[in-house]
């Protein structure tokens, strides 16, 4: 509808996820109005990622260097690993500030349909990991969604040959905040069966 | 949140309009897998759009050449000019092939309160077009709501003095496919006020 390059930046932006047809028109326009300094740190960025992100060599996570900073920090508790399915589940966790352990990043959920079996994820990493490390616990914290469920169970099968390793779950339950009301049966479901003596 | 240039790149990404915190991190882990053809391609345009987007030199419109593909169709009539805020509005207006005129841009609308003033809007352009251009009819484009019927009051006023000159205003009333009682007053009454005769 446009001509020439404002076209074909609103196409590119089009293609960014959740970013619909009017919203790329909204971000193009903004970007033709921007300072020429602000699309420079915007190529900036998208080169330096182009150039590649380093990931963590032990974890998995997104990294400046070779080993990431929280397995880089000596007052993080070696033994306690909680395994999550991406990096943005690590920011998530590390936002209830209650977690003072390390992570591993398994880089997605098993999801036969769509390719990705145990060979796609960082599973033989975390076996690796286990078998080294002095690691005590693993909390297996991947989304209680399908895939999620199904990569914990696997990895619950994985894990039950170390001795003296505890492997536990984040545990399922009504929301913070929410109504009873309003909360589906398999989560009432799950909060009933996980019930706790007060 | 993250480490290097992934937290750049969410932080570049939720400057711009409409990308909140969750779109941002989205769109970064998207790009973060995405081939390095695909990040070049967004340079790219990024780049072309930094080194200057051409505006159409009579109209106003974004063109790839000096003038516009529209002023340069010898098929639209030149006699009717429909003054619009935006790009975006052309492609609107296109967007019905209700119309076969030409168009005014005038880079936005009336608003004292944001320092944009008559000064500011391609309006000594348009003038300057009724002057020399043999056009019969003005029609007023501008969105309707105080900005716009602002403009749209404003341009009528400095339009008025044209002799032979038709102007005319986009038609108020309710949105077609709409339910009646979910009009809002001011709607209802317009479309009231602007009955017409079957």
């Amino acid at each position: 509808m446009y001509e020439g390059p404002v076209q074909d930046l609103i196409d590119e932006l089009g293609r960014l996820p959740g970013v619909g047809p009017k919203s790329a028109q909204r971000i193009a326009f903004h970007l033709l109005a921007a300072e020429p300094a602000d699309i420079s740190r915007l190529q900036e960025v998208l080169q330096k990622v182009k150039e590649g992100v380093v990931f963590c060599q032990v974890c998995g996570n997104v990294s400046e260097e070779q080993t990431c900073r929280i397995c880089r920090d000596a007052r993080r508790d070696p033994t306690v690993v909680c395994v999550v399915e991406e990096p943005k589940d690590v920011v998530a966790v590390e936002k209830t500030r209650e977690f003072k352990g390390r992570y591993h990043v398994l880089g997605g959920a098993l999801d036969p349909l769509s390719g990705i079996g145990p060979d796609q994820l960082r599973i033989r990493e975390l076996l690796g990991r286990i078998g080294s490390d002095d690691i005590k616990e693993i909390i297996l914290a991947t989304d209680p969604n399908t895939e999620g469920e199904a990569t914990a169970t696997y990895l619950v099968r994985m894990l039950r040959d170390f001795p003296g390793l505890t492997v536990t779950r984040l545990a399922s339950g009504l929301p913070m905040g929410g109504d009873l009301e309003f909360a589906d049966e398999l989560t009432l479901g799950r909060a009933l069966s996980g019930r706790r003596t007060v």
